[in-house]
């Protein structure tokens, strides 16, 4: 009955790294007492009544022969700001535990902090699993936080984010040439819109148009620019301040002219622009809050890398800042 | 030696969804043929050499008994789009191979299309693991797509998300009243707006301008409607279309007034729409093959939901073509 394979170990490990993950480091103690740590992603629950979890072990590993005379061992499901701890508990020959915050847990178990979830366990089967040994542990104690986890899949860190909804209930097929709700270009300006339509609220209650706010919240974050400086800022939406515009603020005394056609905030109009900031700031808050904190930050991660791709060479407002 | 645990199992599932996992439907014949199958995420990859992988199965389980009389199973790792069948799968007292599309495997084993992987694995170890039994199987054959993974986390389905990296080099600090790389709608407004950007050379080279652009588009989806509700398709962008806007593109022979204030599409009109529409495409495509398809996922479920939360009643533009 003796089937051969058709794929090599290459073709193994994508099929295995297709399967999404978290990250958890496992600790124990040696026969002398000194603290071991491995990171594992091969973890998983196994029983609820008893409650138990496994995790696989290299028969080559280190640490082999710590987990097999150990009774105890905590497994820490890592969070998303964790991944230097992954990093430094899958090297070895460093001191994997110095400069870490060390709590002491059941029988001395060096726990980690900061984690997801922690579970102390102790041993209950050691099972043979080809070129790794399989630990299945009962768990005696665990603790859990509110962070996001850290997640592995195909070979990289990555988050977990929450599937959504329709955006509507009424998905009008469109046809091939047409455009629907997974339109890329008509989410972002939908999102981009929508946000902004709030805060613009805030900006026309102080009578200014669009392009005075950008005007303004440019100079707040580096004051003192000339109009092409301050239009360099906001030309990626395609709008641009004019001289009567910048007039028209200096009349109304929120900003001042200065040597060499600098444009300058004066203390008015940057406590208005502070004020506009703060409104914007407090609706990010609501907003993000309904997406709540672990998808809010995959949010902003993402649209963060389409800025980086789609940028055609427009500075951000605390580029020149920074090279100021 | 023993120790009283301090949490109910209540708590334990919590900090066990704490790991985020891939999910899986794993198949197999039990004693008369019948095809069986089950949703599992306890899954994991044991040994790389022989190619091991596990999975967990409740003792409670219908599927028990034909688990452990069959000796081969397939893991199916459920790629984004099948949480469907994950949920059918999880179910029991349906026929859960009803209308699926279903190959035939390894001595018979039904295998189920559209995953991000397959594996066909015979038994090399069944193991006690308290409530559960844990079957080993050496994986004899295998199969994958490039399919985004489905992930479960926290009792929800998710998505995997690659980690990003910062904006740009310069990340000057802010203080705590201005805005930096992490404000939202900083971001949302440079994603839009660079994106739109390369839409507006084509919209500008055709001499239209960005509202004559919506007001082709919201026609392309549903053709025949009045200034008012053309506008109100866009109204969340803070523009509108004007009576002599619509005259002008009328004039143009891209519009052409008909009963009651209604306004279409010349032939011509759809033509050049469909151009623009197009072109918007194909700038989709560039800016998601940059993200790559996993993350262009992420990223439209994330922006979706974003728009869902912010939307102050806006429709879309087939929100009425539906209700037509």
């Amino acid at each position: 009955m003796a089937q051969q394979r058709d794929f090599d170990p290459r073709e193994f490990r994508g099929a295995i790294g297709a399967f999404p993950t978290g990250v958890t480091v496992i600790t124990t103690r040696d026969g002398d007492g000194a603290r071991v740590g491995i990171t594992a992603n091969s973890f998983n629950s196994v029983s609820l009544d008893p409650p138990m979890v496994l995790f696989g072990l290299a028969r080559s590993a280190r640490s082999l022969s710590a987990f097999n005379q150990a009774e105890h061992w905590a497994v820490h499901i890592l969070s998303a700001g964790q991944e230097a701890l992954s990093n430094r508990f899958a090297k070895s020959g460093v001191d994997k535990f110095a400069g870490v915050e060390i709590e002491e847990g059941i029988a001395g178990l060096p726990l980690l902090a900061g984690c997801s979830a922690r579970m102390q366990c102790r041993t209950a089967f050691r099972y043979e699993g080809g070129d790794h040994i399989i630990f299945v542990g009962e768990v005696l104690a665990l603790d859990r936080s509110e962070a996001t986890p850290l997640v592995f899949h195909a070979g990289k860190y990555a988050l977990a984010t929450r599937k959504s909804a329709s955006l509507s209930l009424s998905q009008a097929a469109t046809g091939e040439a047409g455009f629907d709700e997974n339109f890329l270009g008509y989410l972002l300006a939908r999102a981009h819109f929508q946000f902004y339509e709030r805060v613009r609220e805030n900006v026309v209650r102080h009578s200014l148009d669009d392009v005075e706010y950008f005007v303004l919240s440019v100079l707040s974050v580096q004051d003192g620019r000339d109009l092409a400086r301050i239009n360099a800022h906001f030309a990626y939406t395609g709008q641009a301040a004019t001289p009567e515009l910048l007039a028209g603020l200096c009349r109304r005394g929120l900003l001042r002219g200065g040597d060499g056609a600098l444009h300058y905030l004066t203390p008015e109009g940057r406590q208005l622009t502070l004020e506009l900031i703060a409104g914007a700031k407090a609706l990010e808050a609501e907003v993000l809050g309904k997406l709540g904190e672990w998808d809010a930050a995959s949010l902003r991660n993402l649209v963060k890398q389409l800025v980086l791709h789609t940028n055609l060479g427009h500075p951000h407002p605390w580029d020149e800042a920074a090279a100021a």
